[in-house]
């Protein structure tokens, strides 16, 4: 771990939470411009989109140093060390979706064809408008420490999933009409389960926000409509 | 976060050792029991590994804020403290692994028919057999802080993706041959991804014991062959 000169507590909290910002900002534009070359079939947004991905590693490990050191020189208690673990738990959150929205770009690269089908597009479109306000709300929520808010995304979530799971039956009848379409719908599915694993890091901020806000870890009881790794 | 009392600074590092063997046996056996349920299509099995996940979830949870505290505790610097931020990047990998192997049991369960191609279930078999020795090697290196052998583990990464892409192109082929298949095949190709993400974890481990004996963060450079992102 790099040496790093601290400044006060205060002006520590003030750069990690300004970071965090920061890190939402850069992951929820990457997942924006994943979609849309997705929808687009934009190989060349797809290339930006992978390149775009290494800042945002970077920003988590600075997270995780800053707050490491804050904690080991401040011996902060309670709410104030919660609030330190948590930007540890978002920043490991917001890069494993931009880990995901490189993979929908990795995938849009492989497709190289557009989604003849009106309906699976409108789907895919309905699965990342919600998700990207899923992502956008949640960490405003984040930032305004606003409990409240937090939980209605944790409600949508099951949304989400409802969605997912009528995408992936979708493109199980796509492929099973017209076995051309097996490869480029194979990349889909992974794409919708990333799209819907978007949606579950944002759940995980608002679970981390509770966390800070209470001090409890809420369990893993929130409703759960994905029934695609049921689906037989 | 919960009061806990601390002991003299050496105990606490020893709990926390104890506790990472102790998750990583637990996140073993877990990947062990999904891929023999999901290659004998056992479905009581694999209930059984959805209801062990949920105590590997804990163990982060505890490990997290065993490492937290003594941070804040005992200042520690330089080496000492890579071991501990270590601890929680491990544990993090460790309750990934776990869902993962969750998810190939919920897949086993809704598949429910014993895969016919015997081609297939070899290749999966030689694909779940690599990814467990990996997890296996890395967690020992990691106890015993051997680096040669946990760059060991990284070098073979490269391995189980040629693996996983063949797995992947296979699938394809039987979808292809028969849109019966179809639906089987789609659970599991994502059971092949979940197998080949619980090696990409492996290789987190390696790396994060090369950051605990040399303060360096690996670039993420290493051979990649897993083009089942890239095929079309």
């Amino acid at each position: 771990m790099q040496e790093h000169t601290l400044s006060s507590y205060d002006e520590q909290l003030a750069e990690i939470a300004s970071d965090l910002n920061e890190m939402g900002r850069m992951a929820w534009r990457l997942t924006a411009d994943a979609l849309e070359a997705l929808g687009s079939s934009d190989a060349a947004k797809a290339h930006e989109v992978i390149e775009a991905d290494k800042p945002i590693d970077e920003m988590q490990q600075r997270i995780e140093q800053l707050a490491v050191l804050t904690i080991a020189k401040y011996q902060p208690m309670a709410v104030d060390l919660r609030v330190l673990v948590a930007a540890m738990r978002v920043a490991n959150d917001l890069e494993r979706v931009g880990d995901l929205a490189k993979n929908i770009a990795k995938r849009t690269i492989a497709i190289d064809a557009p989604l003849r089908s009106q309906k699976l597009m409108t789907s895919f479109r309905q699965l990342s408008k919600l998700v990207l306000s899923q992502l956008e709300t949640v960490l405003a929520a984040y930032a305004a420490r606003d409990g409240k808010m937090a939980s209605e995304v944790r409600a949508r979530d099951g949304e989400v999933d409802a969605i997912h799971t009528s995408v992936f039956r979708e493109l199980l009848t796509y492929m099973l009409e017209d076995t051309r379409n097996i490869a480029m719908c194979t990349h889909l599915l992974f794409c919708a389960k990333n799209i819907e694993r978007i949606g579950d890091h944002a759940t995980n901020v608002a679970e981390t926000l509770h966390y800070v806000l209470t001090g409890e870890m809420l369990e893993d009881d929130r409703p759960k409509a994905d029934a695609s790794s049921q689906a037989s």
